[in-house]
């Protein structure tokens, strides 16, 4: 998917929400545990309910990977139901040298068929590029996470930063735009940030960020959009629990619906004051 | 595995080989092609040639993952080949926040039974806790990488350095001593980094090493065993292509196992210096 095409898509919607495809089968509603795929049943429930409201879907890969195999099997029919209208995001995290990069590309690009996935920087541009060599498709490269472990190197402030924020982070951010354009990259800043989000925007004016944590992580959505959203929105805003698991009862897809339909309502009207 | 365990078999081999299982099915010899699983079929043959003289081994998800469930199926029955006295390592590079570092703990442990998994540091503590709280399971965290991309953030220079080398992967290293033990606890250091391996042995004395890029890379065995070696050996090398794609003809088994005790045979000289 282009950048145009997802900025078509967010005033088309209204909406800036993603919705994150957590899937833990311990927590899906247990009527659901007697279908062929429960996986698969649940997120199928949750994409018809919420897609009306929601232009990207984020499986977190790890929730899959935990079942082995047949989790992958979930997986793959998960990201062929999503409409091809909306942005999918392989939460992988990954990153790893260039020939290894290269097979995780083309899991998640080709096999898989998503539009993007997150990475981690650690290991420098050569673990990033393969990805980038894709046409129309993304790297969301985790700038400033939302955990308390960010404290221990993200924030660490750096001898001759490169950036205005004197940050690790802030050097990910700078010299990664060497890498990649507007085009092909977003950044991953956690939605618990919103006091350096307005740095961020003056190294990155443009670019599309990723922003978990809204809800059960305690990010909140106002401040979030006033701090991080530019001309062409350039923003997506991650719920999962909040959405996913609203109610653990037969009930849960309406209630994800009135979930994401509360949030696309809230987004609308700050859309409409940005532009 | 304990790391009395590893240490026993490193002295009962004479080996501290690694052998990584980067196995592409677009590398491995056409007439495995007919095969039901070319991939296991491939990895069988490997370890059957190549156990004698290793204790352990080190398959890459990339390239398993590359293949959608099927090649995660070969990944399955791959560890359950390796004979039990034989460490395993998840070339995973994982990392992320605690609730889905737990999940990815789960499947790397507990569905698919490796003794280790490879960790990205990135983003601190929470993301590496849930690895470390298995019992007999290790955690390999990456410190200094044998990329060009290393440049780009691992070596850069801090601000306030928590260690003698003034940079990011010498924070990661004295900041995750705090996290885990030398008994669950490993970190990778390329094998091109033989300059800072000395340095690096003043911070983790006791620490086993997991040292990538001797061969295909060009890391030179002897420098990096010097540099490296402690008391208890505290290393493993490891080598992929070098051995696993060491004839591309019916002969790879036998050119493999031809080449792991090549490898075995120099590392018994060094640990004999040693003792």
């Amino acid at each position: 998917m282009t950048r145009l095409e997802l900025f078509e898509n967010i005033k088309k919607k209204e909406s800036y929400l993603c919705v994150g495809l957590d899937t833990d089968i311990s927590k899906i509603p247990k009527h659901l545990l007697k279908s062929d795929d429960p996986v698969f049943e649940f997120n199928r429930q949750i994409i018809d309910a919420t897609k009306e409201y929601t232009v990207a879907y984020k499986p977190n890969l790890a929730f899959y990977e935990s079942l082995g195999p047949q989790g992958l099997e979930s997986l793959l029919k998960t990201v062929r139901y999503i409409p091809k209208d909306v942005f999918t995001i392989a939460d992988a995290k990954r990153g790893d040298l260039g020939n290894t990069a290269t097979m995780y590309a083309k899991s998640f690009f080709d096999f898989y068929g998503f539009d993007s996935v997150t990475i981690a920087p650690y290991m420098g541009h050569d673990s990033v590029k393969p990805f980038l060599d894709y046409r129309n498709k993304w790297t969301i490269l985790l700038a400033l996470t939302s955990n308390p472990g960010a404290d221990d190197f993200e924030k660490s402030e750096m001898k001759n930063p490169k950036s205005g924020l004197g940050t690790l982070f802030g050097d990910v951010l700078t010299v990664s735009q060497k890498w990649g354009t507007i085009e092909n990259m977003m950044y991953v800043v956690g939605a618990n940030r919103v006091s350096v989000l307005s740095e961020i925007r003056k190294i990155i004016p443009d670019h599309f960020l990723l922003i978990p944590g809204v809800g059960a992580q305690g990010g909140n959505l106002e401040e979030v959009s006033k701090a991080a959203m530019n001309k062409q929105c350039g923003m997506l805003v991650n719920s999962s629990r909040q959405i996913i698991y609203a109610s653990s009862g037969e009930d849960f897809a309406e209630k994800a619906r009135e979930e994401s339909k509360k949030l696309q309502a809230e987004m609308k009207r700050y859309l409409e004051n940005n532009y």
